[in-house]
């Protein structure tokens, strides 16, 4: 039986992106529950628990009949409410074989589910629509990574980016995150802040530009960690004679709990300054390779955590830089006492 | 350690095919016990503890001296009674060194094996020989499938064969196995049988008659659970005009649990028809496919109640068609109960 | 978490061979413990706990500065004694961010560490020396194989050579070690010596020595059990006819815990003559086959145990050739209570 995970049910999660989700059936576990996912034929998303009441197959080995997912096994058949609605020995439905169905809330290029009590749902807010997803001015690109770790090490990673000159230094190439951000916290979401006065640009931020990296150039780069699901962060770039905002980077870190030790990582970058495919490519290229050492480093941990006779209570320092990170596992406490 | 199995101890089970046992040793697990099997020279099939007591090596990678197996550690030797009849380095036998040896029954193709108490063997009924293996009318093919699944999941497979319709719909091609059968329990054995009267001959009944596939027949199709053990299936094509029965078609259904979540799957089918070595091949590939649905459909089961939290508590409706599957489990508690 | 191993802490362990440890950093775990193992640039060997105490990182996927070791994610730095000497988002040491460090010893060609309370440290004797190691007269070769299976179980194989005839029967092919040895143990080692009159020198021994496989010769086998760590054994090659020793043959069997059902083998193999690299590369290359064989027979115990439900109250019958196997047992336990 799996250990209990360090997540709450009550909160909005990332369960796939939007073009994950089609007229396939879509079997995932999110929070140690299994999850189906399709797309009725009205295009909206339909999520339903991956187990057939019945004898316990999963539905996603099934079929899609419409809006309707017919069991593999013996053909229960479920509406994308999770009502029995045929079982074909019986020829009738069977209103007692109900499944959980989960609400939906999708904001391209994410679907959110909500698999906590659906009496809760109103008392907590809706997912944040950052507001760059969608404009015509940026141009955006996303992957998933199922990372073996528990989803908490990612968070905590995107909230430290001194890890760029370590973990990144060969990969994104950005060496001045040294110095401690200013950091802001109101009890529910945590924040960084850093500037960057006439520093050297890096190529990944350079090169977009059409500028030639390592011209001096400031940089103001913040985040937030909004929910246990997401984490965003932001780059402007800036014009330093004038201090005009001349080029605006925005990423996504959603995370959401497979179990105890892995995650689904969704992340997605976007820009509004060299948009165009080609360059768009080349941004995807190198964020999977950045985002895969912080893969590895982020499994080696949890490996490391796995073996470790100590487990939980193996020391752990911690230095001003982790405030924000302490700050968020705060609120992730929170958001588990509120369950 | 492995979690206890829901299997009965003082009961025969199948240990292998026939043609599996010869004058190699054969280690294998059954009911969570390590059984080493083997043929004496004079033909009869040995079966005794797969472990060696002097430093618990299995006695399967050592050899076979005449009748005795020696070990292919220090070479302590047992006969095929278990008795340690030799220890190198006393230069002679070692009689508290015994191990368990195991009766044994062997009824071509199959080997059946006591694992229980040997006082109890005799209150229980031996294996049942079904009439028409050996017969020189029938023609016989056989398989064994390792799944990754607790043994009762493939019993229930067995007795409601509407699965049929949906798992094996593009290989057996059955598709009028959608109504519930009669059932038929006397405590001990549950049964169904189920009548098609001028229904279309799927081409896996149709072809070795010689009939055209679609050919309007009657089929009376019936099977029994008879053992936590063993299954036996049945289906008569019958001449609708005349009501004689043109085929006879024979399924054996036995399972041994190798654990609690592992079982050993020694499938057997025979029949009167069609029993030139080209069908019967053809009869083995395609029972091959079907039985591989059935064995991923299983698996997966087994795999998403390994995952689940809720483990065991997770809801299960059953449905009518599902009686003779928890007459099936009442039936091996009450074996279970009598250990 | 890892079941405890039957190891005690305070004993000198080999941690690596000195042709295993340079200038690239390598992890390794020893009874349970993340460990790093470098050279420091004077060509002393370090060893610091592997794991970043700031985030539970291993600091093998670091890199080495000089003799201090930088953690790849954050940058917090480690002197070979295990102090913070840096983090970088403070600019400033971190002393509470202390960690382990541990004892070396080094005896070509064995890497020794000290894993358990540094002030016990006095109270072991410092690894024994044997006194062919590092000698002109003998050429040497070792090895390492990481085995899955409890340390002990190799410690009592090599404790009874009677294996030789079975296990090793094609490859080492020492057919005559079949009666029990004379035993000795003072309480704190056990010993075993055999003596062989005018046997047939089996090829292993033969070769080298530049004499027929066959040709009838005295040998004196002796090897002691001298700590949970180490294992020596000798094989003396006598002239009968005047007593005369006219080779030498010595061989460490080192043996390092990795968890409790996972160890470390490293073994080392010298001799007097035959001492060319062709006649030497023979050597290690049989050596390799036969401890191979060891491997199997010992991963086979391991995998039955770990299967069998009965655990360690399967039963297990000595005779008197364990006498030496279970006198380690018994030196072990009260290294284990000095713990």
């Amino acid at each position: 039986m799996p250990e209990p995970g360090n997540y709450p049910f009550n909160c909005w999660w990332v369960a796939a992106f939007s073009d994950e989700v089609g007229r396939d059936l879509l079997g995932r576990w999110l929070l140690d529950t299994p999850v189906l996912l399709y797309r009725r034929e009205n295009g909206t998303v339909a999520a339903i628990e991956d187990r057939c009441p019945h004898r316990g197959a999963p539905l996603s080995l099934g079929c899609l009949k419409g809006d309707t997912v017919q069991c593999g096994y013996h053909g229960f058949t479920f509406d994308s409410e999770g009502e029995c609605i045929q079982v074909p020995s019986l020829k009738a439905a069977l209103p007692a074989a109900r499944i959980r169905s989960f609400a939906i809330m999708e904001q391209a290029p994410f679907v959110w589910i909500w698999l906590g009590d659906p009496d809760r749902i109103d008392s907590v807010a809706p997912p944040h629509q950052p507001d760059w997803l969608g404009t015509s001015e940026f141009a955006e690109r996303h992957g998933r990574i199922d990372i073996a770790a528990n989803y908490m090490l990612l968070k905590e990673n995107v909230l430290d980016l001194t890890h760029f000159g370590y973990v990144h230094a060969s990969t994104f190439k950005i060496t001045d995150w040294v110095d401690p951000p200013r950091l802001s916290s109101d009890g529910e979401t945590a924040g960084y802040h850093q500037s960057f006065s006439s520093s050297p640009l890096p190529p990944v931020f350079a090169e977009p530009m059409g500028m030639a990296p390592g011209t001096l150039y400031d940089r103001e780069n913040y985040g937030s960690f909004l929910t246990p699901a997401l984490q965003i962060a932001a780059v402007d770039l800036i014009e330093p004679s004038n201090r005009h905002i001349t080029g605006r980077f925005r990423v996504i870190h959603a995370t959401t709990p497979i179990d105890a030790t892995h995650m689904h990582y969704f992340w997605s970058v976007a820009r509004d300054h060299g948009t165009d495919d080609k360059a768009m490519e080349a941004l995807s290229a190198i964020t999977k390779l950045g985002f895969a050492e912080d893969e590895s480093m982020i499994e080696a941990i949890q490996a490391l955590r796995n073996r470790d006779p100590r487990g939980a209570t193996a020391p752990e320092f911690s230095v001003k830089m982790d405030s924000a990170g302490i700050q968020a596992r705060r609120i992730v406490q929170k958001w588990m006492d509120r369950d």
